[in-house]
């Protein structure tokens, strides 16, 4: 978890952490490249009501790569001469672990919040 | 809701949101000042980790005020000569219900949301 996320007022999950862990599991399962991950994630939360947007899962896939957790490699696009692709894996399987780990305490305690919301609130 | 609540990513809820459904509830079965409040959410939310501060709830109640759902009225605090209290009741039951409804729909979404989140990721 970043500073900022740390400091939250302990309210639900910040959307930071919850891309960041939507962003493990895809890079877990194999490399991808970032519009590919934002496609991704969108298609996944769309029902859903929830649209991230390309700034957000850039900044997560830099702070991911920044805490060591995640590689970063430039491929050229196949196809177009010029253009590069950031291709992302995994490169410590144990921090990304961890990382999820801890991320599921909080979402876990998110459901318990809002489960509670709605008894306390609507019966 | 308000121009900033709907305004929203789409994520989760947001806190004010989440904030006045507890604040309309609680008034719903009584009248009861600010400070009263304050005490009796962050009782609730304790074991919860989420400790809701002073500003966001006066802010909450004074929204709802505004939004014509809650009356407000000063009262002289029992024992105090020049303390006064902002006694907060419920002044449209009807809008009352409908804000709790419409945030009904956004914490099942929520709900649901958090639920693929595990399941996405923890399975």
């Amino acid at each position: 978890m970043s500073e900022r996320e740390r400091e939250s007022t302990g309210f639900l999950i910040k959307q930071r952490a919850f891309l960041k862990v939507y962003l493990i599991t895809e890079i877990e399962r194999g490399p991808a490249y970032g519009l590919q991950l934002l496609e991704i994630l969108q298609k996944k939360f769309d029902p859903h009501g929830f649209e991230p947007n390309h700034a957000e899962i850039y900044r997560s896939l830099h702070e991911l790569t920044e805490a060591g957790i995640l590689n970063v490699r430039d491929e050229l696009a196949e196809g177009a001469k010029r253009k590069k692709l950031q291709v992302y894996t995994v490169k410590d399987r144990d921090l990304a672990k961890a990382y999820k780990e801890l991320a599921k305490v909080d979402l876990d305690r998110c459901q318990d919040l809002l489960r509670k919301a709605i008894q306390d609130n609507y019966s």
